[in-house]
């Protein structure tokens, strides 16, 4: 017989990419069209308006046709020149990767660490900047996918504005899922994602700068060294080929640009509001019928992320994680992440973004964990019914 | 009456992005996937087998998920130290482009111009390269779009193995169209492209790298100042976390790898030289078409590309340029390409590429140019039957 949940395709509840929100899909399937020209440039920046949105700014968006990482290196090598410094806020891998971006650029970085599935404080950072005061800038993620931690940003933010350093945000996997306010908070560079939160596919990728952040660029002494990862390079283009219709240096990609519109507009038409407590409270319910199974978050509650989460494994378990993840893909068909790096073997990873954020999908997912630790000798209690009271009492 | 020839939709006859292979929209159309993990490894590992039989060889390829420009980036940035010498073969936009890409990281690159519509010889860059001995490297393109040349590239490769400088090699626009040999010709890196010749979509971007080119990185005394441009990054991922099934450092385009891969398995079935040769064939009878019926192309006949064709704007309609382009948009929804930079206003250009290179393309194409022409009060001759006699002629 068989016995999973959602026939036989698999379902992704891992931390990104995520299962499509049914506005992309239907975008997909529609022909390649020209990412230039007159007929495009207002789709373009209709696209452009719909990420101001979701970034909460009203200052300049664009459009990256990259990986995150990519937009991330452009802000780093753009922002700060070779030999000042920045300071890192690190508590995972995807943080750590930020300051590796500033290592490879040449740039000093000083790092402010926390342990995995901890934060580190406004005030840690606080002072840090203040035994650092030639920093030029912080560097900080939101939403750290390696732990399932959410970090204060907006008291960083506060932090480097108070100290007039640059505040440069990774918000690739929070964007659109949880509270951001770039304009609000005083941020100054912000990455956002369109294939976690939103549901599109990747290839597109919203960036927001601040005029302070402009500013600083024009204010260099050295030239950025990199033609694509160089805001002065896209200065240019938006400037200079926005007249015909194609304000950046290369291709993007049409389905990329018109499936991050469906999807951002659906965001929209939800609410910004409605979907960070959606997120908030899905996740709420998820980590404590998590806690009902028996299992335990890495993170506290204070500080574990609306998008996903960390299961520390019982280290009766370490290891048959791979077993675990196993079992949920090949019999129940839903995909879920491990951890990284240290964290290997030690801890499950699950994801709930857009629509996977919802009881539909994260009720299948608790039974399968149950099935799925049963089969490696771990008796959990039921995680449905908890799930399910919770959103109830909440709703 | 609806007097446009594909019914609403508008076709792309523009030098990329490139109408869609059928089997490509397919896959379109599908649901997301993970793009890592030990179910997808193999389906990305036969995409690179796809790509480096395009590229035909045997050397390492691997993909970016990126435009073209990033991964040329790559390539300048890894494979150049600061300061160290390269000599750029010039001869329109894109051939620009590499040079300015070197330009921006600190290369000292020595341009070798020819005038837009010609090539360089490959005796002159012999001479060039032996005026600098101290180059290291050639960077060229083999089809230039912006004007419609294709470059003698196997002969530029010739000069710098015999010169023993790397040969870098732009093929975005003529990868699986024109004739490319990597282990053959002696190409030391290159970059082939998803959305050109082979009606994939952009979002993935196959490179191949010589062990030439990897001892050079090897011996390099300074490190690459980037994180992602930074092929010692891509080979730490490519080694270190193949065993999870993500040989990349950060996320690639789960749909732009399976269209890739459908598309590369279409383009070998009908087999490369039986493709070359049909956008040979389709190219030479399309610029005579367009020479019966009262016209010029850009280049001669002996550089003219086998994927674009640049078409000179007699002095008297330069004014109309736009209003050509237009009437074949509006009222044709046949959507072709005009000139840039130097030569906007002054040339249109017109790509047949993957399925475009082909009569149900290029028949309507030259019916609506003609009638196109004649509503700026240019009388042409018809080029329809001078297509289908040269076509009929050679098949």
């Amino acid at each position: 017989m068989n016995t999973n949940l959602f026939g036989e395709r698999v379902v992704l509840m891992i931390p990104g990419p995520t299962e499509l929100h049914p506005a992309v899909q239907r975008v997909l399937s529609t022909p390649i069209v020209a990412h230039y020209g007159p007929d495009w440039l207002p789709v373009y920046e209709e696209a452009l308006k719909l990420a101001a949105s979701i970034f909460k700014t009203n200052s300049e968006v664009f459009m990256m046709p990259t990986p995150g990482t990519v937009a991330l290196e452009t802000g780093v090598i753009s922002l700060l020149e070779p030999g000042e410094k920045a300071v890192a806020v690190v508590n995972g891998f995807f943080s750590e990767r930020l300051a590796e971006i500033g290592d490879h650029v040449g740039v000093n970085v000083v790092r402010v660490n926390a342990r995995e599935g901890e934060t580190v404080s406004p005030d840690k950072l606080d002072e840090v900047l203040k035994a650092n005061a030639d920093a030029k800038a912080v560097l900080a993620v939101q939403n750290e996918t390696s732990t399932g931690v959410v970090n204060p940003v907006r008291e960083y933010a506060k932090v480097a504005n108070e100290r007039d350093v640059l505040f440069i945000l990774d918000a690739i996997s929070s964007y659109g899922g949880v509270d951001l306010d770039f304009d609000g908070w005083g941020i100054d560079y912000c990455v956002g994602y369109a294939n976690k939160c939103l549901g599109s596919i990747p290839g597109t990728v919203p960036v927001a700068v601040s005029g302070r952040a402009w500013d600083k660029l024009r204010n260099r002494r050295t030239k950025p060294a990199s033609f694509f990862t160089n805001l002065n390079v896209w200065r240019r283009y938006i400037d200079e080929w926005k007249g015909i219709g194609h304000p950046y240096p290369t291709t993007i990609s049409p389905h990329a640009v018109l499936c991050f519109k469906a999807a951002a507009q659906a965001a929209l038409e939800e609410g910004l509001e409605n979907r960070y407590q959606r997120h908030l409270r899905v996740a709420a319910a998820f980590r404590r019928s998590v806690r009902a199974m028996g299992l335990e978050t890495l993170p506290s509650e204070a500080v574990a992320s609306p998008t996903v989460t960390a299961i520390q494994l019982p280290a009766a378990v370490w290891k048959d994680a791979g077993k675990i993840s196993q079992t949920m893909l090949k019999k129940h068909r839903i995909m879920i992440g491990g951890g990284i790096a240290a964290l290997h073997g030690k801890i499950l990873r699950i994801g709930h973004m857009c629509v996977t954020a919802s009881t539909r999908y994260l009720v299948p997912t608790l039974a399968a964990l149950r099935d799925s630790f049963n089969t490696v000798g771990l008796e959990l209690n039921d995680g449905v019914e908890t799930f399910m009271s919770e959103i109830a009492g909440k709703d």
